[in-house]
């Protein structure tokens, strides 16, 4: 166990924010750190080997967080997708990630039917939910920024995913509370009260401008940005949130930076700007 | 008056859907094309001239859908953000426009306080109001899509339009659905019933992808994308909207396309994606 600067206790570090480091290079970095967890990634895990992976981290004390990610649930191969994300349920459960992250999936190329693919998240859902309480683990259905409703995830809300979540059997199935995605929302104080226990997950970074070529490589550094993550973070602990809070930026500057630098200033901007 | 095809009765061409052709141009093309109805921007009118802008469209039996823009009310200059909007109430009285859109201003460059631009908006909004009703003018709220929270608008969902509205004295105070900014929102069908009369514009576009490196350029034509713009035609009808249809783009190939092929591209989308 890392026993640190209790600041830190809470602090987690997402793989793809320090993209260069495989699994081992992360959880080493996060122990000279002193940061507890990791949010973890399906392709540098099996890179690693699951079961290494898992015993990395166990090795070393820390959480994992989070585990990215299932999901993608919207296309023409259901039963492919459904068994991809069985599969995914299996290795969170080996890894024991406090949830398995569900990006749902857009429109495809000439689709227009938005109440369809949304009703199709809803329905694979519906029978990956009972598979995950099975085995333990925790579905976080992440609600994207409008932004990528067509490409990525039809499930662009807090308010809609917990519509989604309340309509499945069970309280097994989660939320996903990520700062970028959800900042603009007019209802996101009311829905992070109305998650209560659903949030499976709350992750931190930034809404900087301009937008970069590439959407999707936008997020900034927590501090560096429009969201007051103070705000959110205190939101989602008064909703009775005590799991992990996890910095997860993708951004080609952070990628390009030395990771260790990287980490030390995620450790800073957490202090200053989320507790 | 234009009396040409039934079935173009309610088209308006938006101007920066042409962006090279001035008030002069706009106009006879429209007619050239048996197009009723054109939204004006206010830096093109004013080299054309208020007045001979006004009397142009007067003078060819057109309508002005809508007048762009006002808003920008979340600044520091507070008094001059309200000088500036009653200039643009006064030329939208005297150009007859359906209503002035008001895209209401984002934050600015260290500001993380959304809750309190979004109060600002309001407040102006409460002074604003009145004058433009003594003038016979339509303030249109438009909610921008969540991507221009920051920069443009803090005014993000139809929802929250609504909310602002109904807080105001009087119902001069209208609604701009705009099929780019709200097609993603779990409840626009909801909210556009909600809307009713409120419903002071309808503009219609598409989203394409890959977003452009300038986001606020990725409109696209009517059916190249993935908004169901038929639905949301018959929605703002069912919510008894009988105004115009306005096609608005803002996209750098479309620019550079002729004007006259581009509004006969619209009139063919219009009538198969829209009606």
């Amino acid at each position: 166990m890392v026993d640190g600067d209790p600041r830190l206790a809470r602090l987690a570090v997402n793989q793809m924010t320090v993209r260069s480091w495989g699994v081992r290079d992360l959880v080493q970095g996060c122990l000279r750190a002193g940061v507890p967890a990791v949010g973890l990634w399906r392709d540098p895990v099996a890179e690693a080997g699951l079961a290494a992976a898992a015993r990395w981290v166990r090795d070393a004390g820390l959480r994992v967080s989070s585990y990215c990610r299932g999901g993608f649930l919207t296309g023409a191969d259901r039963a492919g997708a459904l068994a991809d994300n069985r599969r995914a349920i299996d290795e969170a459960a080996e890894l024991g990630a406090a949830c398995l992250v569900m990006v749902v999936g857009g429109l495809g190329a000439d689709d227009r039917d938005l109440p369809g693919a949304r009703a199709r998240v809803s329905d694979a859902l519906a029978e990956l939910a009972p598979y995950a309480a099975e085995r333990g683990v925790r579905l976080g259905l992440e609600p994207l920024h409008p932004m990528f409703c067509a490409d990525r995830a039809v499930l662009s809300t807090l308010g809609q995913a917990l519509d989604i979540a309340d309509a499945l059997p069970g309280t097994g199935v989660g939320v996903v509370v990520d700062a970028y995605h959800v900042w603009w929302d007019p209802q996101v104080d009311q829905q992070i009260r109305r998650a209560g226990d659903r949030i499976a997950s709350f992750q931190t970074c930034d809404w900087t401008l301009p937008l970069p070529a590439d959407v999707l490589l936008g997020r900034g550094m927590p501090g560096d940005g429009h969201v007051d993550l103070r705000a959110l973070r205190r939101g989602v602990d008064a909703a009775g949130y005590t799991g992990d809070i996890e910095v997860e930026i993708f951004n080609a500057d952070i990628w390009a930076a030395d990771p260790d630098e990287v980490v030390a200033t995620i450790v800073r901007r957490h202090v200053q700007h989320v507790l």
